[in-house]
């Protein structure tokens, strides 16, 4: 299940339900804290932040004792979350099928993107900067692509203390395909304390507070920014 | 604001909030029948369904009056929503700003994704097919950029009454970069009444029934259907 963004503003009643009836909830610390009051009476497993196999590896065997368990994630569990894991996981195992729900949560670009106006407003990619998993190849090759087809994009994960370069080298692959002053957003511990947002352009959004909390939000061609607010028009003839 | 795809097991507390605060609510029809009991005591305005301008006018008007406006979309307002044009409308305007605020949603291509399993586990493009505002060149061009790219994709507007031939084409176009065998997921009315969802193929989901009120989501060559479900892994080692 995903919690969303952090703040319970954005925890639907599916999600809040899920957490009310579980007996265990297994998580990575930083998305647990924001759950403090459905923490009290369960039982509570959390994992270090790449121990991401272990965390449903436990959220599995707890399942098999009979234990009902809501195994947390950031955002959606669907969108660079635990779910396509855990799916993973239970494929390969043997025995008895174990029932499992996937509960959708508002991933971050979505929530970014409201704050910056509406960029999103017309066709997205959404790709991750991190080569932790996935070939920086592999990712470079995308964002070209994606920048050819004048997609709007969100990046997740676009920087963290172990890497530094690959948002350096995303805006290089973009500013050969949009103009200097492409509208881009950049978000900040959306929708969690210590919340920030700015609208800059391509060549110079580098320069802000760029870490694993933030997405970043690349306008197309169509991108443009209205009294403030980074808007991709959808085409309605005005 | 959104409502998400229809259900209020996805209605989040901050857009439960702004109904409950408005004193006009706006909208397309069907995204109001999903709020029965929030129209209660308080005026409703509802437009046809292509009569988007027309809609957000009537909003900002009604603001203007010092009225307290929810605007309602379905799924995500900034996401092939409203919010985009209601910002154009309100940067052309003359006079003192409205205050505004975008209230996210969850959109119809992650709750559809929940039902399937986890088809956006990895890097995805979300692509509309309605060439009702947008040229069909520039839809095609996204598909084949997006399909070359290896991007899972979710297919909004897949279908309508009069628009019946996109998503044969649609899947022409992907059958040049992906196997026949590569799943699709079709999902339609997801969390709504009539809900119902399919696992098919590349070659073979076209047969499904698809509509407006379908999301169609195309896996990647990585994407795979394990026990039932759609999967596509973000690249852990097992």
């Amino acid at each position: 299940m995903g919690v969303g963004p952090g703040s319970e503003d954005y925890l639907p009643p599916a999600a809040r339900r899920a957490l009310e009836q579980a007996e265990v909830i297994v998580g990575y610390h930083t998305y647990l804290e924001y759950l403090g009051p459905y923490l009290v009476g369960r039982q509570v497993v959390t994992t270090g932040m790449t121990e991401e196999v272990a965390r449903c590896r436990e959220a599995i065997r707890r399942a098999e004792a009979g234990q009902q368990v809501a195994l947390v994630c950031g955002g959606d569990p669907g969108v660079y979350g635990l779910a396509s894991l855990v799916l993973e996981l239970l494929a390969e195992r043997e025995g008895p099928d174990l029932p499992v729900e996937i509960i959708p949560g508002l991933t971050a670009a979505l929530a970014a993107a409201a704050r910056l106006g509406a960029p999103l407003g017309h066709d997205f990619a959404v790709i991750s900067l991190s080569d932790r998993l996935t070939p920086w190849e592999v990712i470079e090759r995308r964002l070209r692509l994606a920048a050819e087809a004048d997609l709007v994009l969100a990046l997740y994960n676009p920087r963290s203390h172990g890497r530094q370069e690959q948002i350096l080298r995303a805006q290089q692959i973009l500013l050969e395909y949009r103009p200097p002053q492409t509208p881009v957003g950049v978000v900040q511990n959306v929708a969690r304390t210590g919340e920030r947002w700015w609208i800059s352009n391509l060549e110079r959004f580098t320069g802000l507070p760029i870490d694993m909390a933030t997405t970043v939000i690349i306008g197309s061609r169509q991108t443009r920014v209205l009294d403030g607010r980074m808007v991709t028009p959808r085409g309605y003839r005005l």
